[in-house]
């Protein structure tokens, strides 16, 4: 692998704990972000500004923002997905936002209570009103890989999709196998496609490993030029059309792989995997998604 | 992907089995060989001839081999150490032998009861008599990705071994990352080096998913020109060195991302993914290692 530096944005306080059953306090969230800092992160999606009966898991989302530590470098991400959404996260003092727009007519309605034009639509709305409040601002393309009701996505969808939101400016696009379907063949193309389309756009991309592609995908992205991926710490989140399925990519397994490829990221893995066990024992889980916090670093006294 | 074909080696009946606490009956075994086979399996790791009393899963091996289905195209694999072993395997009936030898002195001598030179001089020994009595004989190089006991092992060690171990002709050569520690990178440098130094000898791979690498490995291995994996049905098996962890490759998670990919293994992923549950719940596992019985095909009505 010729890259030799990879920015992983800590997914599990937001997209991690909203896909558990379990309900956790908001000292115990607070702990977690803190733990994370710690180990390294510096880019923190932290809270979701949805309405609380929809999401009961984020419901405390400016309680936690009150309380996270706040240090330079350490940026902390809230997803919205309307104006009270972006009222909220300004208020709460995110510093920067995330919205979504999801590929599919079927997928967007049912998550989102929107086609994919009117999620279009909010998007260029939230985005300048964002832009303008100084904050910045992520679009995040959902089921780019696949999706749960209408099977595969074709990849000029996506590519439509990309260049109808990018008529106003993203920070960063990323694109998310949001039920973890996804292959390193479709990683590869998307990123060539995306990367045409928006050539100056940071991509950043995301995925489950539901189907044990997403650490394989999460290289073949570094290998295209992608050079952001979320991860959670302990792997938590599972996946909602498949209540038996594990979640994100852990940010452990995804460091460990990393760090053997001779890619940095600024992580501390031993205090990333501790923080990722920790997480899942409070989540009554009996066994953490993550690998490495069961089966420990190699060289065992190498980091 | 440029590949069309690759060769699943099923070793859930032999390395799977091996590694995991429960003792099944020899009906079990046979029947999990038997779903194995209906759902396209060729080529089946189907038993060890060591001593029982250091396995104690492979006791049965001959009443394993003599209640097997026999049909044309399938063929069967017993694991030798020794003379003994072989002399068990020819009168079993296999169609296949293959011999072990661990890259470092301390694993060799725990693991066989001698050291590595010892180890090599047995398999000139065992392949010659082999070969002689007309059956196929491949050679693993275990450990071949790092040690659990000397930690890192150096590519040059691997070569060295397949060098020496060659001057008596292997019908197939097998590198093992027996602990689960390797990544793409290294799959990639050891599959050109070993390629060169043996460039007629059919390379087989051997994946476990011990801190989730083991899919990534094998894509690599793939894209590297290796056409021939090792997979568990259900990602049996475990690490005897690190206790809870996962084991195994799962031939149905591997299968999934193999066909999603654009590359053949004649197996189906249905059939393949329902023996993997299968033997789970007979082992008393409350989660099957292998996703794919978990998540669900994509898209659900494609094969």
């Amino acid at each position: 692998m010729e890259t030799h530096s990879v920015e992983l944005v800590e997914v599990g306080p937001r997209d991690g704990l909203q896909n558990e059953r379990e309900l956790l306090g908001t000292d115990t969230k607070v702990e977690y972000i803190e733990r994370l800092v710690r180990a390294g992160a510096r880019r923190i999606e932290a809270v979701s500004f949805v309405h609380p009966g929809r999401v009961p898991q984020m419901a405390d989302a400016e309680a936690v923002m009150a309380a996270v530590p706040r240090q330079a470098g350490v940026s902390y991400i809230g997803l919205v997905l309307n104006r009270r959404g972006l009222d909220r996260a300004l208020a709460a003092g995110v510093d920067e936002v995330n919205y979504v727009v999801i590929t599919t007519e079927t997928f967007s309605r049912r998550n989102q209570g929107m086609g994919v034009e009117a999620a279009l639509a909010a998007w260029h709305d939230i985005a300048a009103a964002a832009r303008a409040a100084g904050l910045r601002v992520s679009l995040t393309v959902s089921a780019a890989f696949g999706c749960p009701f209408e099977g595969e996505v074709p990849p000029g969808r996506v590519l439509r999709i990309v260049e109808s939101a990018l008529a106003t400016p993203a920070d960063e696009l990323a694109l998310a196998d949001t039920i973890g379907v996804g292959v390193p063949r479709q990683v590869r193309d998307l990123t060539a496609l995306v990367t045409r389309a928006a050539p100056g756009v940071p991509l950043r991309m995301h995925f489950h490993n539901t189907r044990n592609t997403g650490y394989a995908n999460a290289l073949a992205a570094v290998e295209s030029g992608v050079r952001v991926l979320d991860a959670s710490a302990g792997g938590i989140g599972g996946c909602p059309f498949a209540p038996a399925a594990t979640g994100n990519i852990a940010t452990e397994d995804l460091l460990y792989t990393l760090q053997r490829s001779g890619v940095r990221t600024g992580l501390d893995l031993a205090a990333t995997a501790a923080a990722g066990t920790w997480i899942c024992e409070r989540l009554g889980k009996s066994e953490a998604p993550a690998l490495l916090g069961r089966a420990g670093d190699f060289p065992a006294e190498a980091r």
